[in-house]
């Protein structure tokens, strides 16, 4: 029996946002970032049980993380404060209006450090889906065999894992991403990727139909493909679904795809068929770029219909 | 001899706007707000003499509504102070790019206690035009009462009496406002409303052609229909005219309509034919939503050419 | 056998601070505030498990006011979300250097409907301190009822009980206020009070030294005195015990008499001696007036040992 | 009869305020400014009737000079429209905690052209007093026309004529400042001065004492010496009386003095005694130094008695 | 041989720029403003090595002009220190979401009063290109002999001269710039213009092909036609070539031109031919018009190809 | 011959600055940190030729800090970027109106990299003074000996040399900075230390007296010891030197006792007697302590006066 819905593992980071160049410098905006406390706080908004599990730093950086995630009501207690590492930094700054830059100031940082032990007592306590991103085992050598030893044990025990492949270029190769990745997607139900991610968890320079094929054929239910403002495409074995994304005034993307699959494991929380399933997760994806913050702008459960049909300039009195 | 050229009353509100999700917290930014506000501001800024009357909190707040309405030129010797009421609130949250939430906190308040003493003097004082809107009479009782009242006597001495029919889906029902609303829209001149307000001024259920005839036939002599960006109609015994909107970039729809009416009385005023008034009326509106804050942005009269034609991007040095 | 340290029951207000004048309008800052809050937060920080019980609105403002008491750690289970009343505000302006003006629109609040049933599930759970103040009572018939209710219950179980007078003027006339606080003091464990609200629990006109002795001979162990900058000073059977202030930097001094009673009441938890009690006291005070804001300075444990001796100006690194 | 109580007249400033120095850039706030207009809003917040003469450019700066004035209730009727001349400006630097810097952008300003045929229509509307300044005369060869003429003009009619030297290095030299002053103060009912203008409306070198019995000979009521924390000093035929300043914390001393003139002449048309007048003075001068801003923190008549006798720290609620 | 790559001629400006409307005021921010240091920026962002030469206050706003430029890598060894005028100041106010004006408070500036002495040393330490506007000789009469001095000089030494036409109709009429500016593009190896401001150096009322062709004779060897979103086009003897806009989200179109001129003059130092000059040119325009500032979004040398191809949205990480 | 005045070597880092506690989020403000830029920030206000010489990171950060320092008029030509580090971070905290709290996030980072190679070009270019820090040698192995080597060259080649103990117990022990920093020690002209500094550069435990005498025995001219409030004192051969600190009021003390060397090292260069030497070092910290920022404050050489004898309060217009 599992006291939570989701268990997702990772790093979260403090996001010192800028809304203009940073080399002429100004005032940063703290945010708390990382892409699986976003799938956390998508899931805890709309009222599931959310944990998340890694490392903070044991200092006020690490206070604000953790605060951040209480406020959101995301379960920590699977929270190790690291008391010798600094957190991990993330600068997001707006260069142009169409071109944003994140760079990661996480080399050595506390949620780097994450390891097998850290995420025994967060496996064990049990959840009926553990979300995995393909960003915690770039991070370090032992994150990555924390992220292999959490997606073996669950999906050995009969949890519906989770991975969303989320390549980070900064971070590593794709070379040695899909080295630890494709054999990863092998413990997961269900994967989702970006289209230029999908070759990265199957054959090299496979095309999207075939590298679907492939991970289905190992075992994957459901192959999510996410395509920004085109909506998204799921393969399973019953064949291709597709779902329209929901038409929304763009003004920040940071964080959609992290939106798309919080929507995605709700429906699936909540036994939504695939179309309802994906409706959601584009719903989520359109929350996410109609609102300013990675997270900031996801929906409550009752706030869900809000989006759907709302032209431009609506106001609600 | 009327000294103002127009009065209207009601509640003047402090808007306490939050530039994204409200329940994250962070900065509001204080503005005056109220529909009837908003039309005596956009008249007084086009160089009318323009009053409004109403009740303010004896505090803080009411000074601060007093200050902004001084500070437009708006004659405001008619407001009443109110000692044991606090000031009528008002929550602007731009949630998402597209959906603006409002909440009131206005129950009890001040500006919800105005009765038919209050409009006594200022209206014996005199005025072209009496503007009335659908919001008011849906505060209380007695507010209800002093807005017939108004009607019934401004109208009786041949003041041209204007309402905006303005439903207010959090302050009460549509058959409610209905059975206030169609009698109060007997006594007047002109009746603006969006396509789905018109039926609240008449018929239940009637179309728009319909709910038009039938105010012309109840003595109303310009029935005009806010399309927002597709312009406006105005019915009149001579037919329809209609005016397309002036295109311009949409940054914040609220207060377009009061806008809209501002400039259609202003032409009123003026004298103009039927067709400059509803220049004017699309021009005013075209400010409004072109600029931040529900008034903020609306033209003095040098200011009126501003907007024709100009590019988005125009720089003028 | 109690799952909490602490609990209290109260109105948490959403308090929008203005830095300067609030007349002439300008940017306001939105946060938690209510005495009871304040208390629950600076023992949640100090490692004890607080939670705090009343009524919060059902809209943006209500999950703002639950968003921050997650964050801090403070239980609100007992949170009762009401559909049908507006949040509590204060508004708090900066009027002068030396003088600060708080405005309440908290009639009709959600928080001021608090009645009894909404706190037999609360009160059921369990608490080693039952925490009130003399605001909550001023709010409605039924709040007064709810807390009389509830400072009996928890007395009758042997429950530590502890009442701040927190005598608000706005609110209630002190001989209403005596009416109710001074049979409600016959239940508490502690009485805080400034020296000037001590005789609104016992008799009126009653000196400090009268009163805490008639608070003694009713079964309250423990009077204490808040003397703000002059420390404070408790009086128990054994005699009268005093506390200096701990010299800081004061820059906002609201909240100070809530971060008092928390420190107390830590000590109380941590069964300190009397003398230590007050020296946490104090020490919090001391927190609370040299930070902005009404608790956001208090400390966390490990942050205890900042205040004592610390120079104005010195930099830890 | 007069229309209103006080016109004074002179030249509004925009004030560009800089929390730090000015040279490392950043955010500047926009406020009106001007000793006279600091003396007229100080006067309008008492409830008297005040107004404002003078030119302001026909821009937007200009709209926002007479949009503050309106907002304060001062009359502005007599404002001039300049449309060749830009607003005056002015910057306002704090350089340390310490020391304050103004800079002046008047030079050929709209204000700095007032000529007498701009004021012969607000003095043949008539006032109570007529207050002036010694700045105004240093802006330019028709500006000082202008202020001797209306000292003559109203002094002949019987008019009460109030002049505070406020003597500005960065404009005039000493001598020249003296040859106009000198004789300017021989129209004043009263004279305000620092402690070191004195000998600018006397003899050159001429001490306290012999400066204001000097005055005082030359027709002169009333000569009252500003001395800052210190208080005043109130020289008439009867005596020297003194006052001691209101002790609060000191925030921004920018605008002390004329809040300190605004304060006397407020008790001047309320008819006080001198010591009655001189108390209300220095309460003026309290509540401007207490407060950000040069006229921001000017009380209305029902605040007077907040800042008598509060302690650091009060907090009213 | 040269020092510099470029040296450029003008007035530097504060400009203080305001969200919204300036009537209303609120918070302005202070930027460095000038035609000729926008272009010098641009230059010096891409790694050549550009001076500024003029007249700037001796006071902070002086101090902040020149802190601005060698921030940027551009040199102001040719900066005089004006002791007697105040800064030359600009406002831009954002009026609506299309409108931008700007007003300028220049008059009597230390920039305006610029003088052929004044460029006696920074010409004779030589430049590989001397970049001028015409804006300059609007200025004073004074500034309109430094330039025609600057220009006739440079162009006997051979240098190259840019001549960027510039017109602003607040400074001068068309028959006045025409007049100073036709003469002045003789001198010119490069003009630069907007479609209506070809005929301010050409006969009067030329049309683009006619004014081209008539620079060209006179020995002009490009003339560039700015057409804003779409694109530029430049006049050889060797024909006419066209460049297309790079597609970007426009947020400010201020700085724009002078970016292209600066994207010009880089292609030029660079030895580009000209299709390339012409692609660096309206790159560095759409970085402009994608980024807030007159110049603070222009790119360094390895940014050039961050906007090339980019979709609104791009995350780069 | 030298090219520059002063060479300092270090650790340029971006401070991001919280106004209240870091843990409950909001706004931080970018600043250029690190106790030798402010050492050479000092001195080029002063119109020294000051240059700094260390690594910093290939990205915007970097860019940051580059740009600050051209601002300042610094010389960072010896600015060694480098590709593979991130930039050294500092988190500033005023945790309370007199605690302040900084934590680095500087291990790895590119200024931490520094070694000898990286400071041959900058010392070899020559300086009058090379002023360094004990803060450096704690960075890494490969700075300590950077810092060791210059320190020994400088000394050997006759160059005056400044070191100021800055012991950062964040960084190391104090037995690991002793052992460091009593070596270095011996090669300066002038040992900069507060009074718990002294024994890292003497006998371990000796007071100030003997740690002074040790230090003028092992070679150094001049001892400072600096007591913040109280003042400074001086040791050198001829005895004991005293002077006050300036009094000013003291908003921010960081950075004080880099702008105290900063003052004695540009009297050392101004050819200053000792009296007047300390007297500049106490006036240049007055400046930094009454004004925010870690160097921002700071005075040009016109401005050294403005504090002297400067009440608060002081207004200069």
């Amino acid at each position: 029996m599992s006291d939570v819905d989701l268990l997702t593992v990772g790093e979260a980071l403090v996001s010192l946002r800028s809304p203009g160049p940073l080399a002429t410098g100004g005032t940063l905006t703290m945010h708390l970032a990382g892409a699986e406390c976003n799938v956390a706080i998508g899931l805890a908004r709309l009222g599931h049980r959310a944990a998340w599990a890694g490392r903070v730093s044991a200092d006020e950086l690490g206070e604000f993380v953790l605060r951040q995630l209480r406020a959101e009501g995301v379960g920590a207690d699977g929270a190790h404060r690291d008391p010798d590492r600094p957190a991990g930094l993330m600068f997001l700054e707006r260069r142009t209006a169409d071109v944003t830059r994140v760079r990661y100031n996480r080399a050595g940082s506390a949620g780097s450090a994450l390891n097998v032990d850290d995420l025994r007592g967060p496996l064990a306590a049990g959840a009926r889906v553990l979300h995995l991103t393909g960003i915690t085992p770039a991070l370090s050598e032992s994150a990555r065999e924390a992220v292999t030893w959490a997606a073996r044990e669950a999906s050995a025990a009969g949890t519906f894992v989770s991975l969303d492949v989320n390549y980070r270029a900064r971070l590593w190769s794709r070379a040695a991403a899909r080295a630890t990745l494709t054999p990863l997607a092998g413990y997961a139900s269900v994967v989702v990727a970006s289209a230029d991610e999908l070759d990265l968890v199957a054959e090299p320079g496979a095309d999207e139909t075939t590298a679907a094929a492939d991970l289905l054929r190992r075992g994957v239910r459901t192959v999510l493909v996410k395509l920004g403002a085109d909506g998204a495409r799921a393969y399973t074995r019953d064949g291709v679904t597709e779902a329209a994304a929901v038409p929304v005034t763009a003004v920040d993307t940071v964080g959609a795809g992290d939106a798309f699959t919080a929507g995605y494991l709700s429906g699936h929380l909540d036994r939504l068929d695939l179309v309802d399933r994906l409706r959601r997760a584009v719903a989520l994806g359109a929350f996410a770029v109609a609102a300013h913050g990675d997270w900031e702008g996801l929906p409550r459960r009752d706030e869900l219909s809000l989006i759907a049909g709302s032209a431009a300039g609506t106001t609600l009195r």
